[in-house]
């Protein structure tokens, strides 16, 4: 039934990719949920059958977890729904929420997919710094008021760099899976957005792991922190052993910031 | 009974001012309220009173309308409460919802007060542009998907500095007050934060009429969407005739930044 299904959907006439962003804030993550749980699934789907007039089933890069929100989400599906691919963003905007945008949308060829087609990702985690939170950036950054040394973050992040097995920052109880990703770069920067000083964390790898982002992030910060030495965080991440690694960081200061494709 | 009530505020022995940002989003602006209704002012004055042991009465700087936002407002209030000044911002964080933060505090003389002390203010109102909104700027300015002139949009500005009755700007039906206002400057000025443009009006001014930086952006964008040609603005200017301004722009891109005191 289900690669019948399938076949039915691969039948139709147009293959349609949406560059999407979205505010996860008040979502229970991007994966489809039972009703009347909120996933930003269920509202795109939704809404988008509105403008195409057919069931629409998305593919995604990957799920994103509940709070974490994106710039770079990619989705596709099939449709035989007839509107010109350069009026769907802003016929997306009529329907759907102020915090889920359809950026960009094209036309694709049967055989790609969002989900399988994807070669490499790069997550963005913001931290706010400074004694009090700034309200424009708070949504999206987590606060934290202590002096944190920016320079044994980025030596930190420097040990990732290359194919490993991230065991060590993969949730505890998450399904088994090959747990060897390659990061093409991992670094931090400062910024200052409207009165408000923000490092960025930049990871670039063939794939996270569950909670990876998050996980290594709270590492980092460890680090930064001086709550764990730089042999320390070498010799978690050489073990594979999650056990020291502080709490995950907060899910609101993690964006999916673009997805790469052949 | 009123100036015998200040006599008695004024016998409090100290004098504290506060710097305060908040998102404004969630607040039917800044002015106390009758309860149900949510005002800054009002929670401000319960959460306080936790913090200091008295009844709490605040002056501010001036009123925000209802979803403008503030980086820089200044609060002053008589307490006769102990707590040591540099503690206040983190005990107020422990009692203040998120969307509202003491940024500092310190003690002023028994004179001060933030509504009469202050000189002028800047305000900052940020214009989201692009044809898609970005989720991460949108809680904070206004989305114009059009193309803007920035550089006729700034010939404006420069028109309004100077002291000037600025009654083209004033919303209809305020009270009366003397519309002679100084601008010592007035500005645009992109910047691009997280993926998103933005251009940023700063106008800084002796004082601001009922919803006078709102209905300066209003015109002003007319000029840069070239609905409104120069000439026009300085006609209305000079005769001070509202009625050609398109409505007030919407109050989420405006943000209080910062009140200067002698």
């Amino acid at each position: 039934m289900r690669a019948e299904h399938k076949a039915e959907m691969k039948a139709r006439k147009r293959n349609i990719a949406l560059l999407v962003a979205y505010d996860g804030t008040n979502y229970n993550g991007f994966q489809r949920q039972r009703p009347p749980i909120q996933a930003i699934q269920n509202i795109l789907e939704e809404r988008l059958e509105k403008i195409f007039g057919d069931s629409i089933e998305l593919s995604a890069s990957g799920r994103t977890d509940a709070g974490v929100h994106a710039l770079g989400q990619v989705v596709n599906f099939f449709t035989n729904g007839r509107i010109e691919t350069k009026k769907i963003p802003r016929a997306a905007a009529g329907y759907l929420p102020s915090d889920i945008i359809v950026r960009d949308a094209w036309e694709e060829d049967k055989n790609f997919s969002a989900l399988h087609s994807a070669k490499s990702k790069i997550y963005i985690y913001r931290i706010q710094t400074g004694a009090t939170v700034n309200p424009f950036a708070a949504r999206f950054a987590w606060h934290i008021p202590y002096p944190l040394d920016v320079q044994k973050m980025s030596d930190a992040l420097k040990i990732l760099v290359g194919t490993h097995d991230f065991s060590a920052f993969k949730a505890a109880g998450g399904a088994p899976m090959n747990p060897v990703r390659t990061i093409y770069s991992a670094e931090i920067f400062p910024v200052r957005e409207f009165d408000a000083d923000i490092l960025q964390i930049k990871i670039h790898s063939t794939g996270f792991l569950y909670h990876m982002a998050r996980n290594i992030v709270s590492a980092v910060v460890a680090v930064g922190r001086e709550r764990m030495t730089l042999p320390e965080f070498q010799k978690i991440f050489k073990d594979r052993d999650r056990s020291p690694i502080p709490a995950t960081a907060p899910a609101h200061g993690l964006c999916l910031y673009k997805v790469f494709y052949s």
